[in-house]
């Protein structure tokens, strides 16, 4: 049996899976650094919230992680809102993405279908406080591989701590299929083996522990020159080694292409299809994986590339 | 012990093996489908010779092939003609690429340090043939993985032949360390599971039969558009699933990104070193991988890019 996590909106299903096109979870919809965001989604003004949505949709997003995480700011009410409000605009599943679990519950109350959770750690107060949460709603949730000690630099470590969390799911009745294991992906420029230690974890993960994994792909080109083209690479590396999805930005095109090209090359295209809607001569691809959308082509991403990228 | 290649020009020595940063093997000397080329070479004119040569290593090529294939030609005359000019204009060591035992006789004969045979099928009367040249010369030999029934699209028979043709250059007093193994890489629009055989198949010569591997890597997108960015993500996961080599045009800037982001990922360009030379703001990558080189950004395809990609 393969491994599959099912998500799924008001009325759209999404798989993640080995056997699947890689998941492409949009991070748009977070204030974290984005000062403009944080005072529109406080003062109640969600208009580039709906923007961040339709056009990471319309860029080929699987998927859409929505955090509120603004400080000093009514997070549960606030992330509550903006789902409700994503979920009427687009009809992909979201990720509900918060470390407060008053703010889990909220958006978990208003969700309509099932969701994952992003996410629960290692350490004893999240599993304890988040999978009774995760197994009431039915949902799927992120682990985070790190607990109380912090984020070890030994890979076997990690395994040992994602283990853990998978354990600890099956406990409360979640199976692990519903779990999705982030591996934790450090700065290739502060840690020379970033890339083969998350390669050989995710690695691990899928074919010791049997577990979808995902990632905050863009953490690896912290710091460097052409973060978008070793993003790319990252990934269609990661997705050789067997991992099935990822938190990113689906308007850069060159990580939409590169995942376009694993899939293609993981022989998830059938006929390349997807390839060859993305790459018609003639136009620059901007965004779009996995399945053919009208609209692909004017995407932000595209037309800021043909002026002088 | 970890496997190593040694080749060599007359000065300089480079190594393929999996503790090293890719290495880049420039095909662009080879008349196959160049018919400007084929008639220059035929008619003693080595001007494109010469140009090919001095800008594939300006970009970053590690090693040269050579191939003077040109029909109803003296091959063999020639082919020793180039590889003695090649020699002397870079400092390279080159691969002598020829489906003709004389013509890799004639080459091997003029040779000038320790090179690359391309190549040896699993053929009996290509290993009767080619097995005893490379051990006369002492160099290193291409093993492509066919054989009388041609190519399959078996992975484990195609893997069973490299093992054959390994054992029988032990045989020869050939050791595996200087047998390169080509998996044979197929078209993804023709065959939808190239990518997977290749990554597998790869991964199993290196960590079974614990030989460096080589392929020409453009064929995995032939027919496809955008080929440069198919070819780029096929080398890194490649790569990432252990390769060690390709025969590849240097002059292309998405291919050698991809080898560059690979070798940073994959724990072989320290300091991230490589990348940063090759990509400091305010200039496109022009090629040029795993080490700094004067002249490097002004190639070719960097001047191309600027004008319109």
């Amino acid at each position: 049996m393969t491994t599959r996590t099912v998500l799924s909106s008001a009325t759209k299903e999404v798989v993640i899976g080995f056997d699947r096109p890689f998941c492409i979870i949009g991070e748009r919809i977070n204030p974290t650094g984005r000062k403009k965001l944080a005072e529109a989604m406080k003062g109640g003004d969600f208009s580039m919230v709906e923007a961040d949505a339709l056009a990471q949709v319309a860029a080929g997003a699987t998927m859409l992680d929505v955090n509120a995480g603004i400080p000093l700011a009514d997070e549960p009410r606030i992330l509550a809102e903006t789902i409700k409000l994503v979920q009427s605009l687009v009809d992909v599943p979201l990720s509900i993405d918060s470390s407060i679990i008053d703010a889990l519950a909220a958006g978990l109350a208003v969700y309509q279908g099932r969701p994952l959770v992003n996410s629960v750690t290692g350490e004893d107060e999240s599993l304890e406080r988040v999978l009774p949460l995760v197994k009431k709603y039915d949902a799927a949730v992120v682990a985070i591989s790190n607990d109380e000690t912090g984020i070890s630099e030994d890979p076997d470590v990690r395994y040992a701590v994602a283990k853990k969390i998978v354990e600890r799911a099956e406990d409360h009745g979640i199976s692990r299929q519903d779990v999705v294991v982030d591996p934790l992906v450090m700065p290739i420029g502060a840690m020379g083996t970033a890339g083969v230690q998350a390669f050989t974890l995710i690695r691990r993960l899928r074919e010791e522990l049997k577990v979808n994994t995902t990632c905050g792909a863009s953490n690896i080109s912290f710091g460097l020159p052409n973060r978008h083209v070793v993003n790319a690479h990252f990934l269609s590396m990661a997705a050789c080694s067997g991992m099935t999805s990822a938190i990113m930005n689906p308007l850069h095109a060159e990580e939409m292409n590169g995942i376009r090209a694993a899939n293609m090359l993981n022989a998830l295209d059938p006929d390349c299809r997807a390839w060859l809607n993305a790459n018609r001569e003639g136009g620059p691809p901007a965004g779009g994986a996995g399945e053919v959308r009208e609209g692909r082509r004017g995407g932000r991403e595209g037309r800021r590339r043909q002026g002088g990228a």
